[in-house]
């Protein structure tokens, strides 16, 4: 099922694109088939992998270099969530027949600026060609301190509910990409629309606050499959449910522009996907501290509600009444 | 580009197939985006990435379960040839959206299988959807004493060239899938056939091995894209050349038996893919203990040849003459 050739095109697509990029010892200048690292003595690896597919999770005529950096930064946003500094990140990229070099440097080009960005060297990975669409799987590695992983699990009854950024502009991003009359029906300004759009094209991993979230988070997640999904997982993992009063979720100037023309988007808003931002728990006593903490490090966080005892999906409030907010995340299957 | 779904079907398909899989405490259930690992005090950490795609390294209608050890096991054979113990692995599955819940169950038993009988559990991963083939991305973690990694660019002249079990069964294999007419060509029993065929299908890594490597091999690499294409990488990342005495080249009766009846397909043998072997480099002085070693350990071992000053492909010699094998190993571009 596979052809020979000669020297293998393969080695001479790694050494042209991506041998470039593997800097850190341990990749081995992509020469072998492992990578090989040095854990720092008492620190715990965080391992996480996410896979992207052109069509499901971006559209494939998206530019090349925007594809590979969300590739890597979905991966990036678990890690900051866990509190974990990136150590490194393994790539299988799976490439229809017809991929061109000029693609092929576009996305190493912006495979590469991340990875020095987020100090997250390549260190290997898989090249297979595909008869079906691109696909990028990439496991990314980070330490913690031992034991000091951020957990999902780990939530209390009384702890504030936290959320960095805002929320809901990815998913107004991507239905705005969907459909263009939006924009009008809408009013955006073109400054707005250029805001909802680049906040679906790539995400923008909170990494900066691994630290503050390993010091004073109960639990914590990156907000992947909408806000009000994603806390229904944390809360399920820790068997807690919560109060959000919705009021208080963080929104862009561009968010509460499209609330104010069209209120029904707000089930849109808070459990569209795409947003990379971080939601954790944290006790009350430690969450000015938080807050505080992020803002000095240029990250915007809100509180917008608190843990409850008891099970169940968390209570999104407005008014003094629980509104539905679908409550489920987005899902694939 | 996704669409909302009530309590997310993925989160019921990993609970249902892949949870009861995660019984490492780090997998954290499977509830968590990460997983987490405590490395032994000094150890390195060796870590690969092997996808495979419907169509391109298995067809589509091998058994699910079959499937399942196959994109394990070629992780597997490099953590072997590394010299590494296995200590997890993470896997992003992509399905197609006919995929059936049979389909799943078996999947999954099969990989549960052989993360218990090579001890490298599941820790976490990644399931989508994609409009192409099923594709299965694994990225294995294993453990060695820190810098005993067994590297493929260490290699001396003067040592020893070795590689273990049977070389070209596999290639036979494929071979025979796609022409059924070849068996009765190369007058096959049915036990030929059937061993050709099962070579083909699954392969049967050498982790038993890792620590003998460690202790004695120069360098190794699996033989995953052919016995000459391969050796030609480990000869240009060592900078040296290589001399295969061709008749030493082990050989299964199956593969000598197409061998009597059509010499052309000693190319085949040479140079076709997923022999999932070792091929190591061993200093003259350590070759016997290495024989001995590997057989005490259920895994013929042949000494093929030696490494030698110089670059350039290795030189597969018959009666006194370099053969052309097509030195190239397989490869998608």
């Amino acid at each position: 099922m596979r052809k020979p050739a000669a020297t293998t095109g393969e080695e001479r697509l790694i050494a042209k694109f991506f041998a470039p990029l593997a800097k850190h010892p341990g990749a081995l200048e992509l020469r072998d088939d492992t990578a090989v690292l040095t854990p720092p003595a008492g620190c715990d690896l965080v391992l996480t992998k996410d896979a992207i597919v052109a069509g499901v999770h971006f559209f494939p005529n998206d530019p090349a270099d925007v594809i590979a950096r969300k590739a890597l930064r979905v991966n990036l946003s678990d890690l900051a969530a866990k509190g974990a500094a990136p150590a490194g990140f393994l790539m299988a990229l799976a490439l229809p027949g017809k991929t061109s070099e000029r693609w092929l440097k576009s996305f190493a080009q912006g495979l590469g600026e991340d990875a020095d960005v987020y100090a997250c060297p390549l260190l290997g990975g898989d090249t297979v060609r595909t008869p079906g669409p691109l696909t990028i799987s990439i496991t990314a590695f980070g330490f913690v301190p031992h034991g000091k992983m951020v957990q999902r699990q780990r939530a209390k009854a009384d702890d504030r509910v936290i959320v960095t950024g805002t929320i809901g502009d990815a998913a107004l991003g991507l239905a705005l990409r969907k459909d263009r009359k939006l924009a009008q029906r809408w009013k955006l300004s073109a400054k707005m629309q250029k805001h909802l759009a680049s906040r679906y094209l790539l995400p923008r991993p909170r990494n900066v606050l691994a630290t503050l979230l390993q010091e004073n988070a109960s639990a914590a997640m990156d907000v992947s499959d909408g806000l009000a999904g994603d806390l229904t997982k944390l809360c399920r993992a820790s068997g807690v449910s919560a109060e959000v009063n919705v009021a208080r979720v963080p929104l862009s100037d561009a968010a509460r522009a499209v609330l104010a023309k069209d209120p029904s988007m707000l089930r849109a808003i808070l459990s569209g996907g795409d947003d990379y931002e971080i939601l954790c728990t944290v006790p009350r006593a430690r969450s000015e501290t938080f807050i505080a903490g992020a803002q000095a490090l240029g990250v915007p966080a809100a509180d917008i509600g608190h843990i409850t005892a008891g099970q169940g999906a968390p209570d999104f409030v407005r008014d003094g009444r629980t509104i539905n907010v679908g409550k489920a995340a987005y899902s694939h299957f």
